[in-house]
């Protein structure tokens, strides 16, 4: 399998979006310093698309172009594959194909590796070669080489990470201009931040995907992870962000993982975070990811979470070490140290936190004692409550905001229980869950 | 040079203070995670202390101890040496004698990089061997491995880094607490932030030894420093925070960069930066470094920069690397890919940005109106001017707070020559740089 030392190494991309055309700018504008990191040049073979016709960007060549994934795949001098196509499949089916006849693949796929990353690393593992995935989450942000190489000699206790841009930049319009929430998701998609359907974005989706891959590294864990809360942006009010801003706080959409023993806590979702934490200025389209090494300490990465060239730097960066592995004679090593065990999930009701509860409630006497006495028959405790006599509710209602100390989720939502059977709530009661990162 | 797959990697550690026990710490606790990513293990061999006697951390066998740097130079079976000792001299001629015998080094040294790394580069790779120095900027954090890695298909165009974790820490406390600099310096000493005697961390020369660093892998440049303006945090005062505050900044002591086509602009002072900056939030002790790539865009990583564990988390990271090169028979692999280029300093008079000026004055009619047009002479713009009723100045005087349009640094120096020829002015005018980042 090894290449001879100053051979080159050869190179299919499937695909060739925006992010393909970058990578191949890349490839051309920096060969010379890629060289000498590699060992060896890099020779693009292969281009797979759908239509031979279509326009690409000059760095293209016409003959690299081929609709036919068998000539990729049957070709045994093509070394590494560039999966840049998304969605699940064909482009699942085309990793599996190259890593069954030992060439290496780099994908920016965060689908493909959140739902079959723990099979395909098996896979690659097993037939010796690599499986390399940076720009799966975050887009050039390199949190995968630093969860994997900068990391490898200590253990993460726990990630908190901003990673979905979309989500963001609406989060920090709603804030900073005081738009709605569909105010702030047309400005999003008129600026090309969000998609004509956004659900995979502001429904928590896309940041799911990033979390299950980030705990894969961080946690060497495979959860399943189907009861993994996820929660979106779209029900969060202005009334949510002048509550925040009352009491230190901004709202941040957060992917957030810890390893708790046998188990690891997931979760995705709105947050309460203090103004001064690094995160609460990660704003508009940047993604950040907060770890908490056991020996490190905390690491913050910070950048664009998105992006054709942002994304291209973090498929050629990889590249460059399945390149250099190949040539090297050992390929497999990048992946040979991603060893993963399964672990269960925290349930969601163990989750322990501080929370932000919001009641809208008709303006009775009675209501803050009935509601205080909720939470306390069930062991939470108040930090801060503020009754505002503010008219934006619907029907006349004030809302009522809490903050509590912290407690068991089990513990709030029962609490929460209780107080909807109470005539005088107006509307669903708010849960946002406050974090110290 | 090639090792046997399997045969383990021979490591002396040179010094064994606290970066050095943390580093015995984590081969101890993860050799179980470092072995599949080498291929080999780990194997402790010598630990070069001066003193036979005194006590080490429990993971220091008696055995590996000895006070002669030949016994481990002359051993050809040593692959790798970590050189946790710190200073210029012995750790200088130890590295280099360690490279001479075709051994790796890996070193936490910023002073002996900043002064060597390019003649040390240059011997490794003449060696065909690894030189790493992860843990020389930033404790902890991976910005050597990112610049190095994940940048290797990219170029950088700027970077801004805190990167002196006492200054850091002075600072914020003068911000959050009112604390004058004497104050706050002393609360750092206390608490263990800051040595007996500040100068090297307070008078920006911490700061500068690791930007050096940053700049031969961000600018693949060894500069002629010797020009470089380095300016400390001493002469930083209440009034000065004051005006920042007003003006929407936050004062940070910074390390900068810019690839400027054939000369490089590196300088390390005091500066402000917006308040919604993502460097505003990195306070107390915590370093970050926001680096701008071509392609990639803004990047900022954060961390803690000093401290035994998160740097030895990177010493043991960087071993991990030359020990998976070596093991692959690829000595020097990782250093080949460093290629430096003698490149010129950008004069300080040829930064262009924007200022802080602040100009303690006699309260008398007609200042304001010399101030401008000294400045209006050097075709300097104000954009904003405050001059406020305050007390604290000497003599009865009263501060006047300029913040100026993109100028060139000469410029304005200019004009501040000509204003201090005033017989108003009262002590020496102040000159801060308001960063964009």
């Amino acid at each position: 399998m090894k290449s001879e030392l100053g051979s080159s190494v050869r190179v299919a991309l499937l695909g060739c979006g925006t992010v393909g055309g970058g990578v191949l700018r890349l490839l051309r504008d920096n060969g010379s310093v890629l060289f000498p990191r590699i060992g060896a040049p890099i020779e693009v073979t292969h281009v797979l698309v759908q239509n031979l016709d279509k326009p690409r960007v000059p760095e293209c060549k016409r003959e690299w172009l081929t609709t036919d994934p068998d000539v990729i795949f049957n070709d045994e001098k093509v070394d590494v594959v560039l999966e840049v196509m998304g969605g699940e499949q064909p482009a699942w089916s085309y990793i599996e194909r190259a890593l069954e006849g030992g060439k290496a693949a780099v994908t920016a796929n965060k689908l493909l590796i959140a739902k079959h990353g723990p099979a395909l690393v098996a896979r690659a593992i097993a037939k010796g070669t690599d499986l390399a995935f940076e720009a799966s989450v975050g887009g050039g942000i390199p949190i995968i080489r630093t969860l994997r190489e900068a990391l490898s000699s200590d253990s993460v206790s726990s990630v908190h990470a901003i990673l979905n841009g979309t989500s963001n930049y609406i989060l920090t319009r709603m804030r900073d201009a005081g738009l709605s929430f569909s105010v702030a998701l047309k400005e999003a998609q008129d600026l090309g931040y969000a998609e004509a359907d956004p659900t995979l974005d502001v429904d928590g989706h896309d940041a799911a995907q990033k979390l299950i891959v980030m705990a894969m590294l961080a946690f060497a864990a495979q959860v399943d992870t189907t009861k993994m809360v996820v929660e979106g942006i779209r029900s969060l009010d202005e009334a949510d962000f002048a509550f925040a801003e009352r009491f230190g706080f901004t709202l941040k959409h957060l992917g957030i993982g810890h390893d708790r023993g046998e188990k690891v806590e997931l979760r995705v979702h709105p947050a309460l975070v203090r103004k001064n934490s690094v995160l609460a200025n990660v704003d508009g389209v940047l993604n950040g990811m907060f770890v908490m090494g056991r020996a490190l300490g905390p690491c913050l990465l910070v950048g664009r979470g998105a992006g054709d060239m942002p994304t291209a730097v973090s498929v050629v960066a990889d590249l460059v070490d399945v390149a250099r592995a190949r040539i090297e004679g050992q390929p497999g090593l990048m992946t040979r140290g991603i060893q993963l065990k399964q672990r269960g999930l925290l349930p969601q009701d163990d989750v322990v936190t501080r929370y932000y509860l919001r009641f809208d409630v008709g303006d009775h006497p009675g209501v803050i004692g009935t509601i205080a006495s909720a939470l306390g028959a069930e062991g939470v405790s108040i930090e801060q409550m503020v009754q505002e006599g503010r008219a934006d509710g619907e029907g006349g209602a004030v809302p009522v905001c809490i903050i509590t100390h912290v407690s068991k989720e089990g513990a709030v939502r029962r609490a929460i229980a209780a107080i909807e059977k109470q005539p005088f709530l107006r509307g669903r009661p708010r849960l946002l869950r406050i974090e110290e990162v």
